[in-house]
């Protein structure tokens, strides 16, 4: 993981650069928030679903650093004072705080226009790299961006505050808001590793049981870690009157489903070989993380 | 014009379609702004550009619908109150007047990500609109609408605010801010409707002139309407100290440049035939335009 954590860092400091001129602190909150050391899990598991249907890594990488763009221009615009109003995340100040909220939004809508261009600059004409496939990649991406899938989830999160919530309610919200592009990191990987129909069912469970999980011990997380271990405001989504797994099931059941839902996304790599080693490792790693 | 401006009417309205369910306040905020009935002079120039070089109208207005989405976003983002602080827009209040920020900002995100899906699914194997072509121009709209066009250019208007400017900077400006998206409509629609690289060079020339024109004559109808002409809020831009080219030039030789310009892209227009009337009187339509 470390290794392909690695590789990201090195191509998405490469895909947005430095810029001299009178919109330098613009590139410079871009690179702010995009280089500040998440996780990378998106992008890695793109990677890996590359890897799991046979791809070389280096086939995603494009694919890879659109996603993590993406996910991070969701990250600016969610911190600002009109949507969460954070002041911190990653253990540093929100970029809103460094570069004000004007040069943040517009941050925000230059990772999530430039993400565009990262991806279709992807086709090279090679048998799993065809026009054709980049295409269809860059419409389910922006399908798993877009109104359909994580602005339609984050939209249902700020208006929902404090109305009740079922657990039917509460695992469509999260199919949207992070489910869908944990959905696009996986398929696309997949798709641009040349996976075929099957191929791209079986990871397609994958990615839906993963990303629940993830969303599960995320709320896990904000109840019982500290903001010095997080590097962000905890305990937050009580305050609020959020929905959240611990809220509506208790701790002990949330981990149990937590559990449950990682085995189920083991399940459905039972079909892949060695190939798929990357992707239980991250579904592993999901349930025994601590950040 | 006014027909060509119906068509796009209704494919826009069938493209953002209005949903129930809890994010309804989303959809509502984006069909509010997008279906507010603007002048449509983006894409109505994208038809136009790919009837010139022969193509049906029909073949670009995925395109169009694509470029009206972005440019609509872009007011939305540019209206908040962290940004210009713009009440009134088109005649009506702006959508965080109506919607509130949050969903404003959210609404804007979901209108520029669904843009891209909405030009990939153009693509249908016909000669004109085969997935090379197709990502060809979503890899050129990323570039026009993101941190390399039209948000470089916001960000530069924004930092520079009551700093001197000169002419050659404020020509790069514009050349970002509306010029970027003035541009890609041009040479999109053209490449849609199967343009050869001496068109796309031809029509290049022309957008570029149609488009610092646009704004000349922007400029001045902010000095010389009322609100109530404009349906938004004028004389605003003495007020921050931004330069203008009435500020620069004055008025007279404003509108001189303006006609200079037009005269520059009705010349580019020179090899091509009854085709590109559409065009021709577009370009005329910006100089004589009283909103």
């Amino acid at each position: 993981m470390k290794e392909r954590a690695a590789l990201i860092e090195t191509a998405l400091a490469n895909t947005v650069v430095a810029h001299q001129g009178p919109a330098a602190p613009l590139y410079e909150s871009m690179r702010y928030s995009l280089l500040s050391g998440g996780k990378r899990i998106r992008p890695i598991l793109a990677l890996a679903s590359c890897e799991a249907v046979g791809g070389r890594t280096g086939e995603a990488v494009g694919l890879a650093c659109a996603i993590e763009m993406i996910h991070t221009y969701s990250m600016i615009h969610d911190d600002l004072p009109c949507m969460d109003d954070d002041d911190l995340r990653r253990g540093r100040p929100t970029n809103h705080k460094v570069y004000g909220e004007a040069i943040a939004t517009l941050a925000g809508d230059g990772l999530l226009t430039d993400a565009f261009k990262v991806l279709a600059r992807c086709a090279n004409g090679s048998p799993n790299a065809r026009a054709e496939t980049v295409l269809q990649t860059v419409a389910e991406l922006s399908d798993s961006a877009g109104s359909a899938g994580m602005v339609e989830g984050q939209a249902i999160d700020l208006l929902g505050e404090g109305n009740p919530m079922d657990l039917a309610r509460l695992e469509y919200l999260h199919s949207k808001k992070t489910g869908a592009l944990f959905m696009i990191s996986v398929r696309g990987g997949a798709r641009m590793g040349g996976a075929n129909d099957g191929q791209l069912e079986d990871l397609s469970a994958y990615a839906r049981a993963f990303g629940l999980a993830f969303q599960v011990v995320d709320d896990l997380l904000d109840v019982e870690s500290s903001p010095e271990q997080m590097g962000k405001r905890t305990q937050k989504d009580q305050a609020r009157g959020k929905a959240t797994y611990p809220a509506l099931l208790g701790v002990e059941r949330s981990h149990q489903l937590a559990r449950e839902l990682i085995e189920r996304a083991q399940h459905a790599l039972a079909g892949f070989g060695a190939a798929a080693e990357p992707l239980r490792h991250l579904a592993a790693y999901v349930v025994e993380r601590k950040l």
